[in-house]
């Protein structure tokens, strides 16, 4: 991963400067670098011991850290991890357009990598990911959306990525068939679970406690699985108070708190959560094909990590 | 161009509706498609008798479509080419999503062509087209900006492209390399006169009278050419006019009418086009390696067009 950091921050430099500021922005706020680390992963555990991983997981970052600028955007995010986002701090022009710029780089670090396979990968998971944006631009505000509607928006705007991140693992280590798809099965599983468990965690009093802001998505009136059980397993008057909130957007003071209780009331976080387990389950087994050793413990414990952080 | 509009038509297709709905909404409100016929004309100026073009003249308009739909949020423009932009019809986040999703379809079509050399070019231009709109937002309201540094904007943000549509002509009817050059020095040339003619344009009373609408880049406090060059042959009390309209924005009633009188007193609308006829010679000279015939003829024609659409 060191190595990888280091392709991030030469690949995102620009004579342009604010190139460089807004992406270091961003980039220094540092996510988990979870995706980049799949590609690293996925191609030592089949065996690859040359350098090109590195590159591809950097570009892997690259789309990822686009798609966060643009959403900001999107959703008019002022806080991003608790961190000012870069819309906030640069605008929302800047944002767009270094989102274009870290985009077509990370096409420049493919190219130059010069797999056709594996620009293939990523160019389809990145139109993927778009469709699954605009999905989800459509079904906010929208209560009816189904579990199914809801789980179509998250395969594409977050476990394509997740997918194609390990799939490219694969691919690059000239890895078989059965080995390639199993990593791919198991980056998408493991990126459902990841969005499932962060769809919770923002009505998560866990994460209040630590002094993380709750209720972002609410706010927005977005409709994840803890909002859509909580809907479906309610009376009609509390579809009336969830309409009202997510669809009208009119929120008094305490709505909040009463769509924790509801959710508390009819076990809409906690079964998220088991919802999670489901697809971490289907990750894990993913990896079956592979022999045991420190790399798939690892790959396994990063499924642990990513459910028990609900707690 | 008929097959070229077939594949925009064909490949701008999602199963999330909202997608073609927006795409065609610009797409369909047509530009003059000058970018993929420089493919098209390009490759058949070398020889060129097969179909891999008509793709890859197709992504270039994915490419430039996609940075029109973020530019325009970025400009938080209102209208194009007379017609309401997308972003006025379908609101930014849209805009910018289905932007995105353009732009990695652009890059599908072109794995699917399998040219790594094309790829090369086209991911380089779309990072040079993302640092020229960056420099653009940082020169926008500051009236010292140079002529040379307005030309690295516009050679980044426009001529960038003309210059990869004609080379990707060349590079896939696999001609030498000085006619490769040769394309890529015909298309840059004539997209620094393109943009030059547009930033006279839109100051021009010609095109007032044709109904359209005139002083947007003023109102924007966009530093063009046009002022640049009023700015600078002007008196010190032209500047702190210049200075009160563009950088600090402040516009009255009859401030656009004199700034067009103080453009014609400086004949900065005249040499602007005096300057883009430069480039216009440039890019003609360019071709000069190339036998006569129709189709060189009709790529001559097209910087004349260019050029005399300002009048």
């Amino acid at each position: 991963m060191e190595k990888v950091n280091a392709v991030i921050l030469d690949k995102m430099q620009s004579d342009v400067a604010l190139i460089p500021q807004l992406a270091s922005h961003i980039i220094a706020a540092g996510g988990k670098r979870l995706r980049p680390m799949l590609t690293l992963a996925a191609a030592q555990l089949c065996g690859y011991r040359e350098e090109r991983h590195v590159a591809l997981a950097a570009c892997v970052e690259f789309i990822h850290t686009a798609t966060l600028l643009h959403d900001d955007v999107v959703d008019e995010s002022d806080l991003r991890r608790g961190n000012a986002t870069a819309n906030a701090v640069f605008g929302n022009q800047a944002s767009v357009l270094v989102g274009d710029f870290l985009f077509s780089r990370a096409f420049e670090l493919m190219v130059a990598d010069g797999s056709l396979e594996v620009l293939g990968i990523l160019s389809r998971a990145s139109a993927v990911i778009a469709e699954g944006e605009v999905m989800q631009l459509i079904t906010t505000n929208d209560t009816e959306t189904t579990e199914d509607a809801y789980l179509d928006v998250i395969s594409s705007k977050t476990a394509a990525l997740f997918a194609a991140a390990a799939r490219v693992g694969g691919v690059v280590a000239d890895a078989g068939r059965p080995e390639v798809e199993a990593l791919d099965s198991y980056g998408r599983n493991l990126g459902v679970a990841f969005q499932l468990v962060d769809d919770a965690l923002d009505y998560s009093a866990h994460k209040a406690t630590l002094g993380k802001s709750i209720g972002d998505d609410f706010k927005e009136g977005k409709i994840t699985l803890p909002v859509l059980l909580a809907f479906r397993r309610g009376a009609e008057e509390d579809r009336v108070f969830w309409r009202r909130c997510l669809e009208k957007l009119e929120q008094d003071d305490g709505d909040l708190e009463h769509a924790l209780d509801l959710m508390a009331r009819h076990n809409a976080l906690t079964d998220t959560i088991e919802r999670a387990r489901h697809y971490g389950a289907r990750a894990r087994d993913a990896l079956g094909i592979f022999s045991d050793g420190a790399l798939k413990s690892a790959m396994i414990d990063a499924i642990d990590f990513t459910i028990e952080r609900a707690y």
